[in-house]
């Protein structure tokens, strides 16, 4: 990974900041062939946009995407893809009052110290605006793995925001695109709307947790050390903004396990070997084993709160800041679609990657007589 | 990060299996002139070393590092330095019966499934003992980092085993290199080694948490996005065998809170800002604060047990599976020193990514009159 | 070097074909600082900009750069700068017979080979009009470089086209921005504007060499395997359209020389040490000696000529192949300014190397007392 | 390309000085199963090795290569493999009286102005002898080839030495491995002999010319811009010691051709495309046609010559140096194994990007009904 690049071989570089004129992916690497329209990328963005329901921003972005190469005639080329989203509600005044003032919780002081400079308006590339051009990307990812894996599903859903968790008990898949909080749980996605109505209403924000299943991926992808397909899916998820903490599996719960507790026993199913449970998150020895691949990451709460917190101005003096603006009260909500990108993008360059060492998309090794 | 090398400009590469003639690894872009014997590596291999206590392998492995290239008269030339550890102690009579065995909760079948071929003495690349080439890779960059920055301080410690976990109120950094646990509380190294005691007693593992916190880090390293500081700190530590879940700060906690208990408040220290909490673990919007840099990471239990587990062999036929071999009850103990290790080379990686870009070692940006 | 990225620190991805929408480059790990406006990579782009004399194609692209992200107030921000140009005189309707036709000396039989499929639109990615987006970049890259080493110059001329050389006696670089060919020799470019009309109506072209040289390149950059300075020229070079051929300092001729007249003998002058000849073109072991970098190379005559050639159909049909449309007679004429481009980048990446190794941005082991 | 490494999926790092315990390279990203016996390169060193004639440089290596890692029961295993070459014959008594000196067209005055110090032994990392690690690596490269694209051949020679060039008339192959110079020209053979005789008598030394080819290649290979395929062959050519140039099919040559000369023209054969002649060199827009794969490279004259040279000492002062020691007459004789071996890795790593990308080995559009 480079400064604002990530992938092996299925390469994505993200540009632009959340108040400048665009932003956008540079996708590198992909399969030729695959076919590919500006509206499948489109869905998955509307999925990701602010104000599709009262608990997320009430910016207004039409979000759209421009394809401006690799792609001819509905098909990819094999060259870079250029997507671009232009900036249209960029409303510089509601940032006017925050260029010399440091916000608790943001990186305006940090890159204030990194680079002697930075754009004020917004957070620059550590607005949640810049996980546009992931989900942009990973749309690409998606329809390149829907023709070399058809099988291959990634879901993505919220278990926990604030205190409030789901019951796993009631998990149904169904409900995760019948609320706006993408959350498998009936009963929780109508406790969380009205936590969530009163966090706004307090000047509050909340964190949260992201799950994200894949099934259907094929034995044999990773490597087993510093490309371990835990390793890169770790890092695409930590690289995404506000996120504190990232888990395959059991996870942390691993380090309160017992071996016999954990070592998931194997037996053989009719159309390869299978597990009793999954606590390995579907990855042993940084290799997937053909189980679901699961992971979960922690969002922290958004900072841009009415709540008063004290701070700085970058000539040391004190100062009280109260961020007004259209922000998220619970920005993990809008994480959803963005680990579902991340993940499809390490999947397909994972396939790329075992594809080149050797010469399938799957396990070479036989099981079985 | 390629298969077996990480980091963007000081780049380790490890290579070696477990049951191998010898393992090591390969240094490169480490700055010129740094002040290097190979005491000082061995030093902390000692400290990783199977067999310091009963808590551990009883494996016994000298692991004598041999420095054969990348040094002159006891300083760094600029050039590769490569780190190479025999294999001594082998015994492969000890696995000649998992040749064609699955192990639960072992990499041997996504070995063989990814490959074709396993090499089926000892974990490969998987094993634990790959660790050491990290733990001698780290070395140098403790040294390095020694000459750049002489206040930056690395501590890697055990908060929990299994269930137990350390008593914060009892942290005592004095204690750590006192018991064999590296745990920072008297009480629980006695309380743990009777624990472990019992474990061991029973053919079983349990796992564990580990914490590094990097103290004297300049405010400014890591970037934005795909290498923000906690990105590549999270890769490095997911990296390691056996680690399940890796987080920053307030980590997966962060999902349970506000934004008003998440966001460190500023305020202006005698030489800088100084911060009022430390939920972001020393890094906003992927770039290092100046606060303590804190992590922690979930090591599952070692799989190698001798409590019967169900498997397959490689032609699908069932088996019972008992590892017997010379394994660590909990894995998690010998993970402090790579720990450390691991962050040593990310946060030297990012110094010299920053010098790069800015000129600096640190902020660039003033704050203050 | 991945497939459309070039660099380590200060990396340029080039994206867009020569009948899409638009045609860019995404710059990262820009210097944080650096004054950029639109206008002076405009100036560059000017130059170019075809159309310029009767000396190469007609077709008329403004080439407009947009600036969409990583600069404020005239000033990068060290976060990726993306660069675009919008593709306006399409014309596709000259291309239109040729999309089942191989044309001999281009690229159209390769990417059907490699890809299944191409954009039969102009030569797609292997345009002469990719190189608009590094000359872009390379703007970047040249306001940095004036920023960090403000005496460093690149400059760029032809020394050859077809069998005529320049006359070394009558070098002169005054001339170099006075003829249509960048040619430092005033008669050389009346002769050479003689024979061109010639090759153009002869419905033929012809191949051209070009010299580039750097001064005031500060001694120490590069290093001595894979990463040397000549190697990174060499391969930022040959990856333009059209090169064959490439050589620092002697080059070729080294082939002819003996030792005693190749080794450029070392005195001491007053600011350091200098030399009495440069056969090695600047560049010792990999690491550039503080002399002129010294680089020359072969740009092959363009393949779309209105000669007829055979060749054959997609079916393999034999075809002869006329190819009309607006062409260079000589597009090495055009590879000047990219040239210099991609010295530009090339050099600043490697101080940003250096600087990263050692804190400098030039010599660390002092000659002299 | 990092510092000492190249390769993008097949990755090479050389490490280890002339004079230090050993050198090597790391391979990482090989596929597995690959027949692979420590002979088989012990082989390719036995042919690069010095004192094979008394053309070359009269130090006695063994160069016994010992495989430290990634193969198993004569198998490699995919993992990283460690290949090692103790060093023997080190003398270094023999540089005793350089330790202050700088040698004429030597990187000794470099290393010490970019490192700051460096190891006075012999040429470091600038030594011929750091070849003998690509051999070796280039030997893994070679059998991995053959076990994917049988029918592909890598054969490299010398054509030029000094001013003496082969007589293509009577060019043969199978007078390659006759001969001490790879020369496919008996008579030339030689000649070459008298005058290296010669050369060495007179305390001089000679530069070369080396052409390497390769046949079998299949078309499809590379990528149109920065990852070309002529693009990596020439950085891999130019990163080996003492080469000042490379290039492809006509080279340089073709700044002298109309394109009308130079366009390749294209008939159907047998089996797919066929050329009526090569300028390409077998690679069109970075991408291999399927046409033989033809390159050339200068090597400089040895600088270690008995003739005295002027110089400076690191105080300044003037002084006359006579490089005495061991030293090739001609180094481009050596050079030849090594293109051979550069190829190797260069066409490995393309055929396994290629088959990341498209799932093929060769092309993926047909030609022909």
């Amino acid at each position: 990974m480079s400064y604002n690049t990530f992938g092996h071989l299925f390469r994505v570089t993200t540009w632009g900041e959340s108040h400048g004129p665009a932003l956008g992916a540079t996708v590198d690497g992909c399969p030729p062939g695959v076919a590919l329209e500006a509206r499948q990328i489109q869905h998955l963005l509307d999925r990701r946009k602010p104000g599709q329901s009262r608990h997320t921003t009430q910016r207004r972005e039409p979000d759209e995407v421009e394809i401006l190469s690799g792609v001819h005639e509905g098909r990819t080329t094999g060259t870079p893809i250029q997507l671009m989203i232009r900036n249209m509600d960029q409303r510089s005044k509601d940032y006017g009052n925050i260029a010399d003032t440091f916000r608790p919780g943001h990186a305006d002081i940090t890159y204030h110290q990194k680079y002697g400079l930075r754009d004020p308006r917004g957070g620059g590339r550590s607005s949640a605006r810049e996980t546009a051009a992931r989900v942009a990307a990973g749309g690409i990812a998606r329809e390149a793995l829907k023709s070399l894996v058809p099988d291959l599903r990634i879901t993505g859903y919220m278990v926990q925001m604030g205190p409030h968790r789901i019951d796993r008990a009631r998990f149904d898949p169904a409900e995760i695109e019948r609320n706006p909080f993408w959350v498998p749980d009936a009963r929780a996605a109508e406790d969380w709307a009205k936590a969530l109505d009163q966090i706004r209403k307090d000047g509050n924000s909340v964190g949260a947790m992201i799950e994200c299943v894949a099934s259907g991926v094929p034995a044999g992808l990773g490597a087993p050390i510093y490309a371990k397909l835990d390793t890169d899916l770790a890092a695409a998820m930590m690289s995404i903004n506000a996120v504190k903490g990232v888990e395959i599996g059991a996870g942390m719960q691993a380090a309160m396990l017992t071996g016999s507790e954990n070592a998931d026993e194997i037996e053989m199913g009719e159309d390869g070997p299978r597990y009793r449970s999954n606590k390995a998150g579907g990855i042993l020895g940084g290799i997937s084993t053909g189980q679901e691949v699961v992971l979960r990451f922690a969002v922290k709460p958004t900072s841009s709160i009415t709540t008063p917190r004290a701070s700085i101005l970058r000539d040391g003096s004190p100062t009280e800041v109260i961020t007004k603006g259209r922000h998220d009260p619970c920005v993990g909500i809008r994480a959803v679609p963005v680990a579902e990108a991340m993940m499809s993008c390490v999947l397909l360059d994972h396939l790329m990657l075992h594809r080149a060492q050797t010469g399938a998309l799957g396990p070479i090794g036989q099981i079985g007589s």
